[in-house]
């Protein structure tokens, strides 16, 4: 069984079954979503399309489902012990499906912002939170471009499925960990953006800034835990024959 | 030779060897102090130990030397294949003594911006910031301690050794991206603070913002390729059987 698995000295983790760790981890990503939904709905003023920071608050929220939760949820799919047995197409489809709808909640995520910023006259793209974050959304776009054209496409060669691969896995962990670090500085800017009148200052730690430093903090380790799950050799499926593979 | 190591599919990078790798990865971490005293130096005022944002200063750049770049040079050191032919203890003496000066620079910083803080009469630890740049400092700390306590202390049951190895590799990895991520959202919130005056404003991107959001992005790259180079199976020192690992 998974719990008895040989161990390896590489692994990253303690010897745990891959199911209810990934249950503990589905909780997890589901209360980042929760309170990040609260902290805009309860705190900054809820939602709208109007280009008011209502608009704006879009943003952290289609950001952390998707470029975080939702992209973890599509980064693990291949580590389903129950998968490993049937056919690979299936799987590289929900894969591919669940990665474009992180990128589309991206993308409508960087809308909400532009559109804020636009509409208020503040300049794009001078942050440091801006620059990491669009580059890891750059960097996502071309991850979800060339893993269709090298996975999913039935033409590409063998030889470049496995050229590829590696720099694939590579990425996708990367891109999750770049993500996380937009997501803590943004957290980080937000507050200080927000939190700056009498009482409500972020250097007297406000109820809003401990709820949203939690909230930075819980998707720190869904992400470190996202990466390290991918990282840990027991718990990859087992490399079939290139014609496996190669569907 | 290394060149032609077999591929893993596992593997995190295309195929190179390490010792060009690691001459790559010392010029990037020397420019990213190099950049990160430059910005202090030339933009924000110098350095000195009365207190004013003169003493603050102290703090980006004792923890980028400190907290990436000489952590990031310790945790490679059994990574070096000259080293894997000669007895290890010698390597683990150079790697505790590495970190451990990584952690003295860091509590250093760490003292600079309390000290900075209490002479300017602002609270400490209310950004998510300083929440989880102490929670790194913190695990470091327990880092170094369990490390030394079950790798370099004669007496330390073999059995502990390797059940604990697994888990230092993983908080090796984890605290540096921590550390990476703390020093992204730092620079990205000291911009915010410094830069808010006319021309000179973070969001009209003078050169100070342009110069400080590249080293923020430039120490998000050291920290990513050194955990792709610890990560990467075939530069991993070979295990060697209990009794050498015991020595």
């Amino acid at each position: 069984s998974l719990a008895h698995r040989c161990h390896h000295s590489s692994t990253a983790m303690l010897d745990v079954p891959f199911l209810p760790f990934c249950a503990f981890l589905g909780t997890l990503g589901f209360l980042c979503v929760a309170m990040v939904g609260t902290w805009c709905q309860h705190w900054r003023g809820g939602f709208s399309l109007d280009g008011s920071s209502r608009t704006f608050n879009w943003h952290p929220v289609l950001m952390v489902t998707g470029l975080v939760v939702l992209y973890g949820a599509a980064a693990l799919v291949y580590r389903i012990p129950n998968t490993w047995s049937s056919p690979k197409l299936p799987w590289k489809v929900l894969h591919g499906s669940l990665a474009l709808g992180a990128f589309v909640l991206t993308v409508l995520g960087l809308a909400a912002v532009f559109c804020f910023h636009n509409s208020q006259g503040t300049p794009n793209m001078y942050s440091l939170h801006s620059w990491m974050g669009l580059g890891t959304v750059l960097l996502f776009s071309c991850q979800w471009a060339a893993g269709f054209g090298a996975f999913l496409l039935p033409w590409a060669p063998a030889w470049l499925r496995a050229l590829y691969k590696p720099i694939h896995v590579f990425f996708g962990s990367t891109i999750l960990l770049l993500s996380v670090a937009s997501c803590v500085s943004g957290i980080n800017e937000k507050l200080f953006f927000s939190l700056k009148n009498g009482t409500m200052e972020y250097k007297l730690l406000p109820a809003e800034a401990v709820f949203a430093n939690t909230l930075g903090l819980l998707i720190l380790i869904f992400g470190v835990l996202v990466v390290a799950a991918l990282a840990r050799p027991s718990w990859k499926r087992p490399d079939s024959n290139s014609l496996a593979s190669h569907q």
